[in-house]
């Protein structure tokens, strides 16, 4: 068994956050399938055995079992000394960028690209749309941080970059951000993300099909 | 000037998290009012000059300046040795449920409650529901959680306590979630919040008016 499992699925931003992380750290890792669009998320014996929050990721890890992104990504930073904060200032600025990914950045977007292309029935409209503008609010504020330094915490990448890089790499059918064309300093970033040794995207390290094409 | 200064407002319960926390380490504070209802969080200057992310609250310490109340919890205990988590393991519980609180907790139930009773002009009604089930199944989470542990780390009070609370103590009449009838796990955590020495509610620890009726 490898020294790390990581219950995820492919479509799911916030399990990639682990998942890239554990491959930019070389980890021995293997992933363990949540077939979470068939409700495994809400079962009882789930929550029960394996997140009581109903959500990946998961990490396991000898005795310990960890979930939330934001915390698997401290202790990995910390198992193997990688894209830690170098300073109480620097830990701090990483710190507050991860708590908005969770509050806004990753979280709105995710929820919008969910109603918008993946759920059955479809969402409602008037909520994707309010999902939307959510969503591009603090997409602004990060295009208009990243104007300023190369990464979130400053010059060198931390696990906030992680964070919030959990759901900007899947394809542009299954959401309409047209980064590339439309936030060239988060298009810039992800350009720098992608340089990094051992970076895969989303549907290259996690199990699980594709989105299908959007409606 | 006092050591401490809180850019907040009464009605924002992620300000009221760092305010709470200021209260129960007998900090010497003073509250500066965030005019959020007229738009001082959108305004260029302010963002500017005090916090890029638009939001409350923002912490001043000395140079420092701090937003995201998850990161100003972890700075304030680390200063008073007040409501820190105690070894790893613990440490890494109260940071996935302060994810989780910025997440899914605190969050939806905010923002249905921004849109359910103050929002001008009112917010959609799809929207709101929407809000209000995510916000609930939520609830249910913690709910259940509390039902174990007199705490949400364990057995002590932890920062992961005080920024879970920080929409629970409105009024009942700003929501129309009866948490008392409804949620007697989470009723019976408030109440042991509600004992910890310097304890107030919102509306008696920061400035600005107190919401409106519901329409």
């Amino acid at each position: 068994m490898a020294e790390f499992r990581l219950y995820c699925f492919s479509q799911s931003g916030n399990a990639y956050k682990a998942a890239l992380m554990l491959a930019l750290c070389g980890a021995e890792w293997e992933p363990v399938f949540v077939d979470f669009f068939h409700g495994e998320g809400r079962r009882p014996d789930w929550r029960e055995s394996v997140n009581a929050m109903g959500e990946a990721p998961v990490l396991v890890h000898g005795a310990r079992k960890l979930s939330q992104s934001g915390a698997i990504l401290i202790y990995l930073s910390r198992r193997f000394g990688a894209f830690q904060p170098q300073s109480e200032d620097e830990e701090l600025e990483a710190l507050r960028w991860m708590f908005f990914d969770n509050h806004k950045f990753s979280s709105y977007f995710a929820t919008y690209r969910f109603l918008h292309s993946l759920a059955s029935p479809p969402g409602d409209p008037a909520v994707i749309a309010f999902l939307k503008g959510r969503a591009e609010a603090a997409y602004a504020i990060v295009e208009k941080h990243l104007g300023a330094q190369p990464f979130i915490a400053g010059a060198r990448p931390t696990i906030a970059d992680i964070s919030m890089c959990g759901y900007v790499f899947y394809p542009v059918e299954e959401h309409g951000f047209d980064l590339e064309r439309t936030h060239p300093n988060l298009w810039a970033w992800m350009e720098r993300i992608r340089a990094l040794p051992g970076w895969a995207a989303p549907y290259e390290l996690m199990p699980g099909e594709r989105f299908l094409a959007p409606r």
